[in-house]
């Protein structure tokens, strides 16, 4: 089965984080919520306190087949973390999939992932990542997911199904609810 | 500012609660979580566990300008719940807005409230609601609004901003979020 780290950090966007998790666990997909904090309570920016499974702590360097960043202000703590950046390179050294919506696609881009990359992002981003590509919903390149913000996140979660395990499935989970 | 109600059972879609939640709170609109277990801790269908605002012991009779019906298997746990066929129609009595989504509408239906109205549902409880409109997203009839499932929450979630606010609102956060 195939496994996926989504950290959460305070003020992560709930529609961001909860969208891909659902359908990535719809899909089968052994999804590890982590917080930043050692306590597991994160609150989003709309106030809603979701339960991480563990603390980033607990997780060490073990490398998952996809490590996703929801967006959000919540950015800022991910970006302020140094163990953020190392997983984020340990997993681009990896091979590993890559998945970053809204302003997260600035985590990336601060470990040096973004050069050359075609990549999407938040408008609101714009100032620090020029060649966002505005019109597009989701874009993939090689192993970089982006996408744009909460109002994508239902594509893009089912674009994290499509990679890491068939477009069949996420054809098939796209149906399932309504999408 | 208008107010909303919302209950969670254990099984409730996560998408579906927290889409329309996110874009309710964006606009400014004091939304409650309501478990309906005395604990505050709720988990949803995909295994993300929530904290609830409140229970809705602590509710009692207040009524809000709106109450909404999250789905999931955890829409069989709101039909076993006598306090919410009461909210259900203690809200309808009063002419406040009633929302419901997936498998949600039939706890409407079952308060009598579908007879003779437009309305539209998960196609898995098409059985129970032969009437469904499964080509429309969101349906709205008076004072009922109702969708389809996880893929249509973030449309649903824009039209309650729509009926709460306004138009121009709904508008302004679709662009924030890139919808």
């Amino acid at each position: 089965m195939a496994t996926a780290l989504v950290l959460l950090a305070d003020g992560f966007e709930e529609i961001e984080a909860i969208a891909p998790v659902d359908l990535l666990r719809r899909a089968g997909i052994e999804v590890t919520l982590a917080s930043l904090a050692e306590q597991p309570h994160v609150t989003g920016r709309c106030g809603i306190t979701m339960h991480a499974d563990t603390a980033l702590s607990q997780v060490g360097e073990r490398l998952f087949d996809l490590l996703f960043l929801p967006g959000g202000p919540g950015v800022k703590n991910l970006r302020a973390d140094p163990r953020v950046d190392a997983a984020v390179r340990s997993h681009a050294a990896a091979g590993k999939w890559l998945a970053a919506i809204c302003a997260a696609p600035t985590v990336l881009n601060a470990a040096g992932l973004l050069d050359g990359r075609r990549y999407t992002a938040h408008f609101s981003v714009a100032g620090e990542l020029p060649e966002i590509l505005a019109d597009q919903r989701v874009v993939t390149d090689g192993n970089i997911l982006t996408s744009r913000g909460a109002g994508t996140a239902l594509d893009f979660g089912l674009l994290l199904v499509e990679k890491l395990v068939s477009a069949d499935k996420a054809r098939e989970i796209a149906r399932s609810i309504c999408a």
